[in-house]
């Protein structure tokens, strides 16, 4: 147990320096630094936290390159890399927060962080699930899938919907959501494991592995014989030409990610746009942060849904921040069943 | 003047066959045919018609291919085109047409043609206007243009609006109606007289050449350093690409063709599309055709504008029914400035 006050010793995950190309372990390295548990005196509205869990998201790639489209600020080279997490208070020189508040949101990629602008993180209220649940179903990834499905897809009672990515922190939940309204659903993921946790764990009425379909775009035919009113994207590239011309007339597209491009210095060409005027398709991208409003709203549906086991969430826990540039790597390269979680600290 | 019942000669512009690549004058045959300028008895619903004014338009050269999206049937090979013009009824087996009529809408490229769907074609009420406008302003691209700005791009004053093709038959209407809602308003256009007349004759704040711009992107960037609110779609492709990368946040894309493509067995791959994300940006396509219960409120805006002067248009039109295979393929060399008519006959 960490007392206030004392010196202890701090491991960070560092960022070498920015990344071209497909991501290695070896572009981050662990440092041994120290902390003492106790903010400064001038510390005026910053916390110190002890992390507890740690999200790898793939927008987190983004951040590892210089130029990319700002909309969430790169790495700094040289400094911990940052991102979601669920931490401990153990020093607040913010009213909002208080020692022993557990809260998620921001936080960096070493065992305790003084988070300077409290702002970007929650207290969290509800302790009765797995506290784990805010880097993922209770945190940015659920309230992605939420936003992302009800907000922007305005989806309808038999409405065809498919999702990439399907297995993933959010392709799970959009699945879920789109089943528990009533819509006919179809996910994609790169290994059989994922189909099966789909189809038997989520409930999805039908599911494939992309990687093992030669051609996208009969496999779309064969799933979705009437089209797709509904496409949640996470990927990107050669999906969404197959899914373009899938599509069904007044579809919408959900732009959440497009993982398959993030590694790639320009991003593939897709061909199929003129689908979207035969179609009169809707395609729109969305960032969860200018919907945080929401958050409350968002919180009300889910929680006696998982309390009531009608939602469900798999999560892949590495152990230990050393495991952590491996378990972000890995969203790359599909290797994550699940939200990938790394475990920091158990209190 | 043509005595109903007299059989005349009936010249008729033919498809000879589905076209792959550019297409030809040379893929179209003017044929001598005939006609009895009278419906047969059992013609019930149908329309007789002499053909005025025939129109050429962008999207005729998915119906120039078999296996086009079917968003409109393809022509038939071995009859006579088929496109919007305006005609006067020489007989009527349909109640709501009497002879004497001037109709718009769905015709035949030939002096005369039995309609037999009339649903298709509209009853010319105002006539204190050039004719000819019904192929263009207020016919389908002006409903286009229309509906494909106020109903897609959401517009509000002030917004910065970039549209290509501009002075197209869509183009030069989606400039000015943005220009009288008090946008910022620039165009691109494929020559020097094309990017005068945006300026000078249609009130675009800007316009550039972009055959003359070796980095659309940079363009893009030097007209709108604060960034595309609204893009009104015409051509895909690069174009679409640099537009992209130059969107504002929360902007808006109306995708209404994609000129550039249409001869392409493929089409080009467009690579910046997760600027839809980090921009937030909605892309929608739309067809005209699903929007002409708007109709009459388009004429009632659109009739007074243009009698006070405060929109205007530009034709261009081609002399004799002849003059149409080569007035067609002139789209998409961009040999047309404004919108493309062919005259057939005065009365």
């Amino acid at each position: 147990m960490a007392v206030v006050g004392e010196e202890v010793s701090n491991k960070q995950i560092i960022l070498k320096e920015y990344v071209s190309g497909f991501p290695k372990e070896s572009d981050m390295v662990v440092k041994n630094g120290t902390i003492r548990l106790k903010l400064p005196e001038d510390s005026k509205n910053a916390i110190l936290v002890k992390n507890l869990y740690l999200s790898c998201d793939p927008y987190m790639r983004g951040r590892m390159r210089k130029l990319e489209e700002r909309y969430v600020e790169p790495f700094t080279p040289g400094s911990p890399i940052t991102g979601g997490g669920v931490a401990r208070v153990l020093d607040s020189g913010h009213p909002n927060f208080k020692k022993g508040d557990l809260v998620w949101g921001r936080t960096g990629w070493e065992e305790y962080s003084v988070i300077t602008e409290p702002e970007s993180v929650f207290k969290i209220q509800n302790t009765d699930v797995p506290l784990s649940y805010y880097t993922g179903i209770l945190g940015m990834p659920g309230m992605t899938a939420y936003v992302g499905f009800f907000e922007i897809c305005s989806p309808k009672q038999g409405d065809y919907v498919f999702i990439s990515a399907a297995s993933g922190a959010v392709g799970q939940l959009v699945g879920q959501f789109a089943k528990l309204l009533g819509c006919y659903v179809v996910g994609s993921a790169g290994t059989k494991e994922k189909v099966d946790l789909l189809k038997n764990k989520f409930g999805f009425d039908e599911a494939f592995n992309y990687k093992e379909e030669k051609d996208l775009e009969a496999v779309l035919k064969r799933y979705f014989p009437n089209g797709i009113d509904i496409y949640f994207e996470n990927v990107g590239g050669k999906m969404l030409d197959a899914v373009l011309v899938n599509m069904r007339l007044n579809g919408r597209i959900a732009v959440c990610g497009m993982i398959s491009q993030y590694n790639l210095e320009q991003h593939e060409g897709v061909h199929n746009l003129f689908c979207l005027i035969t179609k009169r398709v809707r395609m729109e991208g969305f960032l969860v942060f200018d919907y945080y409003h929401l958050y409350p709203k968002f919180i009300e549906m889910i929680l006696p849904r998982i309390k009531e086991g009608k939602i469900t969430y798999v999560e892949d826990v590495a152990e230990g921040l050393e495991s952590a540039p491996a378990a972000l790597i890995g969203l790359f390269s599909g290797r994550n069943v699940g939200k990938q979680v790394v475990v920091v600290a158990c209190e």
